[in-house]
């Protein structure tokens, strides 16, 4: 389980899956993934958009790193199929802005939290796979910010192409209405 | 002038105008702006979007840092418009997919190369403001490719909100019809 406003680390070889599953529904969640041998190779949005020319990979189509090589590829997925791959990270900045308190919780100082134990140092976060969260591109080029509508026990799998290093933080994300009744837990396995 | 193919870096103090014109129309650039006291802030495309809640900023709107400060704000615009903030910079993994001949110019080379003389060495290329690109998202949530439609002397001019480091490749790519007519060159000037 990934406590609410909490993140987890975790390992998976190339051919396992990585289930991400919102138990409760309405959970958005931060996902980062990095190539294990070299974590200054990772997941990269703007690179996944020019592999697929789309917004977000299809079930079928895969995440690109850095490199562009496939990272993960979406096996399956339960939930509404609404995830985001637009948005940064939160950070101690964003709530700063948004007036929360000094040490509000962030994905992205969860993200740094979890790599400290590998001795994994970023000096910029890379832009996570926001899991769950509802924020579509309109017509006249606004991004709209709705509530998650994903399901208790929605799943996302994902299959590792590489051996990876997964970080899923649960979004601690609790002045902006993104996910479904404030901040909730998600979980993250690894399976054959 | 920014040859075709080449990379120019320029430098701008707080308050000067980076102005960055398409003198025979139809040509993309990748634009790649930092921090000039400390260049690991950079422009970032994905808290650009999270300041604006937007795919790209209107006029009178600002590009952000990666610590979510204002680096670049659109004075005026004489382009259709269209740019693109959303795909990565062509780099040689790129043309190798393609099946280009080794040793084929791409942007994340030549901004290797223009920050090579600051003794600027970047682990991860930033995503750019891919300038007079026209790369809008569709309703299905793929990416139209189309040709750029910027004409001839269209100027995008940018006021540099912090003393800045910009760096404008005029993009190489010629195996797929993103600039009208094939690879040009740009122009790029500060004024005060």
């Amino acid at each position: 389980m990934v406590e609410a406003g909490e993140a987890v680390l975790t390992h998976a070889r190339a051919g396992q899956r990585v289930v991400v599953e919102d138990p409760f529904g309405g959970q958005v969640g931060d996902l980062f993934a990095f190539v294990a041998d070299d974590p200054t190779e990772h997941l990269s949005a703007s690179h996944t958009r020019s592999a697929l020319r789309r917004l977000f990979p299809a079930v079928g189509e895969s995440f690109y790193t850095t490199a562009r090589r496939p990272i993960l590829t979406i096996e399956s997925d339960t939930s509404p199929g609404v995830h985001d791959l637009l948005i940064a990270a939160c950070d101690a900045e964003r709530y700063r802005q948004l007036g929360a308190d000094e040490g509000h919780r962030s994905c992205a100082d969860n993200l740094a939290g979890a790599l400290a134990p590998l001795g994994i140092e970023l000096t910029v976060v890379p832009q996570p796979v926001n899991v769950f969260m509802n924020t579509p591109p309109t017509a006249d080029g606004t991004i709209a910010y709705g509530e998650s509508p994903s399901a208790a026990g929605d799943q996302l799998v994902l299959r590792a192409e590489l051996d990876v290093v997964v970080v899923l933080s649960a979004c601690p994300m609790d002045l902006i209405a993104i996910s479904r009744g404030g901040p909730g837990p998600l979980a993250i396995q690894v399976i054959d």
